[in-house]
């Protein structure tokens, strides 16, 4: 038995959510609903523009491990924080989601990553991320004995953008294969996606099993208008597909099957920060606890609904005791 | 016509809160409902132990001030943060809410002081506090003409544990009174005014105008076991009491006046966090723009039921909106 159903590599960073206007977007020209990365000096006009914050830890992969964790599945992080106050409030709440994560702080000057989030009336959020010591990340801080022992291997889109954390990525991605373990891939944002085409096709051809994308991300990676043609596209690159596509719910689609999974019912949405996040999690924790596609995909969507209800992009109510009347049903 | 209509002096403190269980509380020996001081080694301790967390800019006086600038009203706040990660959180929400805040960060070692918040199911707040750079608070920090150009100084009793606070608070209220202006206080909490009972006291007789307490901790200065009682002894003691009975309301007494608030509905009580100060807010933005007792108090109430239907101490909607009906009636 593996140690671990999955571990996740990524950016290690602390969420500044605001609520704004749509007004405030256009007037400081942010990109409504992308990921964009910024410097120090943009991170911090940035701030002093937005409105009062509340700072809730964050980063795509390790949302998505405490996730499983939420689930009642066992998982690890890694990935770089500085030895400051964020980096400290990051390694608490990821070890107190109950998450495996050893990497050691960066000791130079780099403060810890963060992630500035407007959160406009639709619920929607607009993302600037200072990646700090978060970008350090290399094939130093990779513990081999941790992805052997990991039934899938979760990588993040986003990390692609550093040089040595693309070196750790393809090391994690041979040591995770010749275990004879999953790998996972989010293609993270559209933006990333066209900085990263080429290599992403890549990548989906030879090393990924298992692809996390939105419906504009597969779109932008195979540069199509139609979700339907993406779709096509996909089912030749990897082992399964699990597309995600808001309100209209998510496919996920291997060689011989499609499911159509939909949205789960929530009442109100308050922020949709870490949706796709947490419908990693509840697939993965399908996957790995040996549910059928549609099963995982279900509680994919289960976790998405919980995580939209409420400001920050990790489960505020544990998502095993959600889970129960799925699973049992 | 005044610069401000107040300026609150207290703790500067970012608030770390996490949902626990009533036996969290229990196991780890924390007194329910009160505050605590605690030193960095406890805190470390306590933080380890707490659950995942969110961080949200607090500080008892700091959150009265953000009421008052939610409400439409000019206030300042003086307190004292260090020259780091946390520091720069409380300093850019309460800039960000709209008071003004110019004390200078403390360059030496000490770092920001904070909150550890424990939220238990029933909505009640248990805290412990490290108080950090904000202990380091002295007559220096002060800035007299901020002090003389406002209606109200609002000083909170939390601060009385330090003697250079306890300083400056002496020299802020010669100010204020040379300059004719109100001074506002507010016991804090029950185990503070076992603290300084006798100080609490002389300082009610002496120097303060208007009086904030809740029930416990105005039983707990007159050390008697009715509520009624209290109510008496305080009349002769300053000008205006605000003494607030959570779900009961709360009374507002003069030597000739008494209205009875009753407390504003909440559909969900969510973190109580903040009830106090929120209420003080209102009520001190009734009485700066010269609307009569009971409307001061009823404000008061509509700020405190806002702030605890919601996780953190300060508004998240802007309270002169909700004020208008109430207002316009």
């Amino acid at each position: 038995m593996s140690r671990f159903d999955a571990v996740g590599i990524g950016n290690a960073l602390v969420d500044v959510l605001s609520h704004e206007t749509d007004e405030f977007l256009v007037e400081h020209g942010l990109a409504k609903g992308g990921m964009t990365l910024i410097d120090a000096q943009l991170a911090e006009g940035l701030y002093a523009a937005m409105g009062p914050a509340v700072e809730v830890s964050g980063g795509s992969a390790a949302n998505t491990m405490v996730g499983i964790a939420s689930f009642g599945g066992r998982s690890a992080f890694v990935g770089r924080v500085s030895d400051d106050e964020l980096g400290a409030v990051f390694a608490h709440d990821i070890r107190a989601a109950g998450v495996e994560f050893t990497t050691s702080p960066a000791k130079e000057g780099v403060p810890s990553g963060r992630c500035l989030v407007v959160v406009t009336p639709d619920a929607k959020r607009t993302m600037h991320t200072f990646l700090g010591a978060s970008a350090q990340l290399g094939p130093a801080d990779l513990d081999h004995d941790l992805v052997a022992g990991a039934q899938v291997l979760y990588l993040e889109g986003y990390l692609w953008d550093e040089p040595e954390a693309k070196d750790a990525f393809r090391e994690a991605i041979g040591g995770a294969h010749a275990a004879g373990n999953r790998v996972a891939f989010t293609l993270s944002d559209g933006f990333c996606v066209d900085r990263h085409r080429a290599e992403f096709l890549e990548l989906l051809q030879h090393d990924v099993d298992v692809l996390f994308a939105n419906e504009d991300e597969i779109k932008a990676l195979y540069q199509v208008n139609e979700f339907d043609d993406a779709l096509q596209a996909v089912r030749d690159h990897c082992e399964i597909a699990a597309l995600t596509r808001s309100e209209k719910g998510a496919v996920i689609v291997t060689r011989d099957e499609v499911h159509m999974i939909d949205a789960h019912p929530v009442a109100r949405v308050v922020d949709t920060t870490g949706a796709g996040d947490l419908f990693a999690a509840g697939f993965l924790h399908g996957l790995t606890r040996g549910y059928d596609l549609g099963t995982s995909g279900r509680l994919g969507a289960l976790a998405a609904a919980e995580v939209i209800s409420h400001l920050g992009a990790r489960p505020e109510q544990p998502l095993a005791q959600l889970a129960r009347p799925l699973l049992a049903g």
